[in-house]
């Protein structure tokens, strides 16, 4: 799998909870095989909206076990490695591995204050520590850290690094990046985590995207992959647009911020699609009610998923 | 050890490597000593400057092992359960007080975007979950949320935190909290981690402070503490003033940032000391070299501490 | 004037508005002369409460020029020079000299992104145009950018700033220059614009406060800089604590943000009192209506002041 | 002018000063020339990298009057009418009217604190008092309040606002509003400030761009505008390809922040193409020198602009 170039769309699975917050393991396989039969490349788990940091070394463990079970080798399967610095997080990455994860997939330190020396220095540990294809994931509005261009550049060349899933929101360095991998001979595949302007992304040269929109609507985003790979952009601005009327699940309810609003949108959604049992959320958030879901329903109607 | 209030200078302490990143127990062992024989009053383990985010659990847990059997009850032991949600902080918590910590310190959910509501949900959940007392740890530097003061007053009065570490840098809303606990019969002890303007804090009403710098220098914060409770105002400034001249290991170093700045100057102090065997950082930060180590061993002389 | 010193109760002075957006004379001479009366030290025009930014330059200078009839050398008058860049303050600070100011109060440069270079190239642009005392105010949660005290320092030794007002929120820093000023021979005035904690910059060796809530109750600072002159620790807490208070009229609104929380409740608390005949703020800010309004009153009540 | 709609390619322009800090009127004329030749649409004076906060009110008249004698009616003419507060832009607005300008460009309120409502007051205030079309201008990086997408269109809808420069970095929420506007009718013109990814904005729906980089390269902006126009995207995306070689200028150089390394790369550009006759930036700001003059050349070199 280390030789396969991941490319295409990648989303970022959210991962269902019982109401008393077990793993609800056949919604969880409902969804799968949902995006799955939908045609998407390959698919990330315990990403920020799958729940990674809400969850205790065990539950990851079942998340990635159940992950790589009911996938079953139909897509690569890749897996984020969240935690707070250097030891931490080489620890998530042998127990991933062990577990069958194709891809890892991490972040910047975080809490700790450092530097773009104590970066560059943490993925080379990764790098050396765990024997698989590293993604760094680029996601300041998280750890507080942007991951410069030059450096994943220089990491890409190197081999120190496999890809980059960009959630920066920083369409400039995006493209910065996109152009310098290009002269290295692209080393890094480019994912794009920015569900909402992906035919930008996919413009300025990305290799796929991670849109945690596709859990609730993957063909959309299917079928503008497809568009770009054929260079009809048209239809690539069609798709995005439509993905996008979707998209107002995140902006129609009240009094919800972060993850409740954006990943509560997502479980909701599913739920009201019957495909996840519950819209339940992990401590200390709480799930959606009444009227927020209701708002939701009228979007999915809208969107013609209801 | 729940019963009793915690309050006086309860230094977070640093954590010795060994070269090959192993704990070094030695070490460890003369730092509690010194500080203990110094007359602070607590300890705070695995905090910010404790190496907390840089350990694994098993590390962890060795750190607290050996913590409590050095400590052997002269004073409390506080134990840091930092990590990014709930159910991971409990898990924390679990360990923490199974291996002998008299009371948990903690801070709010970090990574995942959040707001008021998921904070005080948090603090509530741990408060359920952990039969110890529990301080919630303001450090918006590191997790980037502030602790509101009149949610922090309010879980004081309700029994769900038994105080508060602020190291906010937000000397207003430490004084507002100070004001408030009074009103309410003082439910929290509140613990200020300004270790240069601790007496600022004494005059706004703490019940005494955590200072790193109390690793390098415990007797000048155990002066100042006894100076406030005494009320000899000047003798307090004039202690801090002393101190702050020490503190300018902070500033005296180039080319480094954040911890490699802040606690590579504290293990690099007491290395030159010889508390430590050695000022050996944890991946992915370096060790001080060099120039740097000349500057910090100048201010160390100058304030009498070589 | 210029060979005095500033020091003590400097309250930066709110600026009354008639229902038309016109300047209210009557209602700004009585409330300079409430001050005055209480014995404050000095007074500081067209600072950030002081409407400066909300002010044509005609409007600016009209405000000057009555202050500086009203004040009528009864103690040492100070004008905010706030404008984005150089040549602008620089113009600001000469139309204030020639109305009368006795030291002029500027910001670091904003709007246009810069660094320290730009900042301390400024500072000294401004020394060699204007033949006057002039204070730095350090006030990054508007100007974005905060004055380092190893800077401000160096200026004040070398004699481009007679002093600074800070407003930083940082006590840490501000405790290091007044430290670093000792060292050189106490060049600088350091006036603290944190009316919250002024006990603790006194403490810290502050030379005065600019405390925007002297205008509401002036008396209460000037006892507590006396109490702090005389070194009696315990009464400059209980003065500040007394004053905290009264500050609650920043918090017990609802709906309002910013300038018009803050301002708004001075204004609105000086019409209360019959010192402004009303509460009009600048546009596009709303004044305070209704239950705000009802708020306020009853801290003042609670507070005596009414 | 009113009525025409502004939009293709409109560069904010960079204005020349002499060695002695007085408007190089010549070289002034020779910039002007040179993008209206290239093919541009429209010319944005006074912008952020026009030296508006940087110029005395006296020299902001000087710039709109020598600019609209040397457009002449050529093409339209935008004037940044940039200051802290409501009363503050009107005035700069009705002075910029007087003087001939076509269309205002007006920020959000800056350095006073205050939030959306008094955001949309702003606008309403200036609609109110200017018989002009008038630009919201989006530019979180100076003003430090982002313009939400909803607010904007709703403006636009009501006729407050005739179009949007956005320069937020946001493109999130750039597409939103595009969608939203369409949605209204297109009532708002809206252009991108994004230099380096004008592209995706294009693809987004936006009606233009405000480019910088146009002072240096106008023509392959408006080559790039010709073919969105067209609908052929490869075009669109070779040449934004090659205008992002060219703005290496930005990251060539070593030790110059923000505005320095900024305008002053345009300024040194410009010089060494001919057109300015030096590089001489506004005080506070230094001009480049040696070996970053040489850096900024090679660029030139390398794009064949020398």
């Amino acid at each position: 799998m280390s030789d396969c170039k991941i490319r295409g769309v990648v989303p970022p699975v959210v991962v269902p909870d019982t109401p008393d917050h077990e793993l609800d393991v056949p919604s969880f396989e409902r969804l799968i095989n949902y995006m799955i039969d939908a045609g998407v490349d390959g698919l990330f788990f315990l990403g920020s909206s799958g729940e990674v940091v809400f969850s205790t070394d065990e539950r990851r463990d079942q998340v990635v076990r159940e992950a790589v079970r009911i996938v079953d080798h139909r897509v690569p399967v890749l897996v984020g490695i969240i935690d707070t610095e250097t030891e931490r997080v080489i620890e998530q990455g042998k127990r991933a591995l062990a577990l069958g994860a194709d891809a890892l997939v991490a972040t910047a330190p975080f809490y700790a204050l450092g530097g773009p020396v104590e970066v560059e220095e943490h993925f080379r540990c990764l790098h050396e520590a765990l024997d698989a294809p590293i993604f760094a994931y680029d996601i300041p509005v998280c750890v507080h850290t942007k991951l410069g261009w030059k450096m994943l550049a220089k990491l890409g060349a190197e081999g120190v690094l496999a890809g980059v899933k960009d959630s920066s929101g920083d369409d400039i360095s995006f493209r910065y990046l996109c152009q310098e991998n290009e002269k290295l001979g692209h080393p890094l595949q480019l994912l794009t985590g920015h569900e909402i302007v992906v035919d930008g992304a996919y413009l300025s040269g990305a290799d796929g995207s991670v849109p945690g929109l596709a859990n609730v609507e993957p063909k959309g985003y299917v079928r503008m992959w497809k568009a770009a790979e054929a260079g009809d952009w048209a239809t690539v601005k069609a798709e995005q647009d439509k993905l996008n009327e979707l998209s107002h699940i995140f902006d129609v309810t009240t009094g919800l911020t972060g993850y409740a609003g954006g990943v509560g949108a997502f479980k909701t959604a599913l739920w009201l699609m019957g495909i996840f049992d519950s819209n339940t959320m992990p401590r200390p958030v709480k799930a959606m009610e009444g009227e927020n879901v209701e708002a939701i329903r009228k979007v999915l109607q809208d969107c013609g998923l209801l």
